[in-house]
C-alpha cells in the first residue's frame, strides 16, 4: 500500500510521524509492543530510509517510542508510581532495616535498591536560597539514586546545613532505617511545616547519566523545603523524577471542612 | 583560536555543546543572550558548519537555547511563575470583572488574555476515570488558552458532568468573574476537598500548536479533580503548564501543629 500524497504541504517524514503518533495515541499499537520495522515502513511511505528514520527521530523526540537497537523501535511504557510529599508525616514503616520508599516499593512486588553517597560541599545557589545560607557556607548532601528491578527510577538528593547535622548518623552513606528527618527532631529541629515546588525541564547531563535517560524524557523536579516552628529552613530535597515513570500526588481539604 | 583535541573520544558536535553548556550553566552565556554566529562556532572549533548545527541541535532539544532566525540562537529564559493549587480556596478577588488570574497578572504589571471556547463531548478517558463516569457519557469541556503580554501561558481545560451543569452559566463561553466552582455551589455541588495529580511529559502535538513550543520544551501536566462532602467528584481540571514558564507550589503543614 502507498500511502503518499504528492500534493500534501506536509514533508513525507512528518505524514510518517503522524500516522504512527495517531496509532500511538489511539492505543491501536500499545505500549511496549514494537513498531514496523524501518523496511517494512520504506515500503508502506514509500520513501528512502533515511525519510524513515528522520519520522521516527521526532517520535523518540517527543517521547513516544524508544529505540531498542538492534531490534527496533517499541512504544515507550509509561508506567506511573505516585509520589505523595505529604505521607512523610505518616507513622514511620514498620520494618525496621527498611526505610518508607524501600518498604513501599517491596509491599507493590518490586525489588527496591538505591546507593547512597554523602559529600560536604558548598551548596547549589537554589539550594541556598531555600536553605538562607551562603553559598560559601558548607551543606551535607546526601545523594541517592534509587533504583526498581535494576533500572535507574530517580535521584533524591537532600542537604542540610553543616552545623546543624555535623557529627550524626545523616554523615554516614548508609539507610537510616527511621528517617533521617527523625535524626533532625532528636537533634532538636523538628520540621512542622514544608513547601513543595515542582517544575518540568530536559534533564541535565549528570541527570541523563544517573538516570540512564534517552532522549524526549523530561524530568520532573521537587523541591522540598522543610521548616522548624522558628521557621527555619533546616533542609532542602531535591528529586528529580523520571517523566515517564512519576505522578507527584496532593491531596487537600477546603478550610474549615472536615479533614480527611 | 583552535579548540579541536585531536584524539578525544567525544565527536565534535558534542564537544561543542559540552562547552557551550557549561558556559550557559555557569551563567556565563546569560539568560536571553546571544549565543556567537554559525560562522564564528565554525572558525572556533575548526569545523565545518553542518558540524555546527548538530551541536546547536543537541541544545535545543535540551531546552537551553532557542533559534531565532535569521538572527541566531539566543540562551533560553526560565522565568518562572508561581501557580498555587490551594489558592482557589482563598476568598474571590475583589474585581467584578475579573477572574483570580486575569487580577493576579495584572497586579503583577502584565497583560493578561484568554480565549475561552465551550465543547459538549465525550471525556478523555483519564477523564472519565477521574469523573467517575462511562466514557460514553457526556461532559461540558470549558476550555481556555491564556496569554501574557500576548505570549501563550498555559492550557486550562476544565470538565463538568453535562448532567449537573446544563443550562447553567458555565455553558457560555465567556468569563465567570465569580468562578466557575462558585456556580457549581450555587447548583448544590460544593467542592470540600481536591487531588491534584502532576506530570512531567513533551507536549502533544495540539498542546505545540496552541502553546506555539517549540523543541526541548516539556510541559507539566497538573490535574485536579474536585469533590462534594459526598464524595463525588464534579469537575477536572487539566491544567497543561509550559515548563519554562511555571513552578507549582504547595505549602503544608504537619498534622497537629499549628496552621499556617
Amino acid at each position: 500500500m502507498t500511502r503518499r500524497v504528492a500534493d500534501s504541504p506536509k514533508p513525507l517524514y512528518q505524514q510518517l510521524a503522524d500516522s504512527l503518533r495517531a496509532k500511538i495515541i489511539s492505543g491501536e499499537l500499545s505500549p511496549g509492543s514494537q513498531l514496523p520495522t524501518e523496511k517494512d515502513l520504506c515500503e508502506e511511505f514509500a520513501t528512502a530510509r533515511q525519510t524513515v528514520r528522520h519520522g521516527l527521530a521526532v517520535l523518540v523526540n517527543e517521547g513516544l517510542i524508544s529505540p531498542a537497537r538492534p531490534r527496533g523501535y517499541f512504544v515507550r511504557r509509561h508506567e506511573l508510581s505516585y509520589v505523595r510529599p505529604q505521607s512523610e508525616w505518616r507513622p514511620q514503616p514498620s520494618s525496621p532495616e527498611m526505610d518508607r520508599w524501600m518498604e513501599e516499593q517491596t509491599t507493590l512486588g518490586r525489588e527496591p535498591s538505591q546507593r547512597i553517597s554523602v559529600e560536604i560541599i558548598q551548596p547549589p545557589s537554589k539550594v541556598a536560597e531555600r536553605l538562607n545560607i551562603q553559598p560559601t557556607s558548607l551543606v551535607v548532601a546526601r545523594r541517592r539514586v534509587r533504583y526498581i528491578d535494576s533500572e535507574p527510577f530517580n535521584i533524591n538528593d537532600t542537604f542540610y546545613p553543616y552545623e546543624l547535622v555535623k557529627g550524626s548518623e545523616i554523615l554516614n552513606p548508609a539507610d537510616i532505617a527511621r528517617g533521617a528527618s527523625q535524626v533532625l527532631t532528636e537533634l532538636g529541629y523538628e520540621q512542622v511545616r514544608a513547601t513543595d515546588e515542582i517544575e518540568a525541564r530536559m534533564p541535565l547531563p549528570d541527570e541523563v547519566a544517573r538516570l540512564e535517560l534517552g532522549p524526549g524524557n523530561p524530568v520532573l523536579v521537587h523541591r522540598l523545603t522543610g521548616y522548624t516552628a522558628n521557621d527555619e529552613p533546616v533542609r532542602c530535597t531535591v528529586n528529580v523524577l523520571i517523566g515517564s515513570k512519576h505522578v507527584v500526588l496532593f491531596e487537600r481539604v477546603k478550610p474549615g471542612k472536615a479533614s480527611l
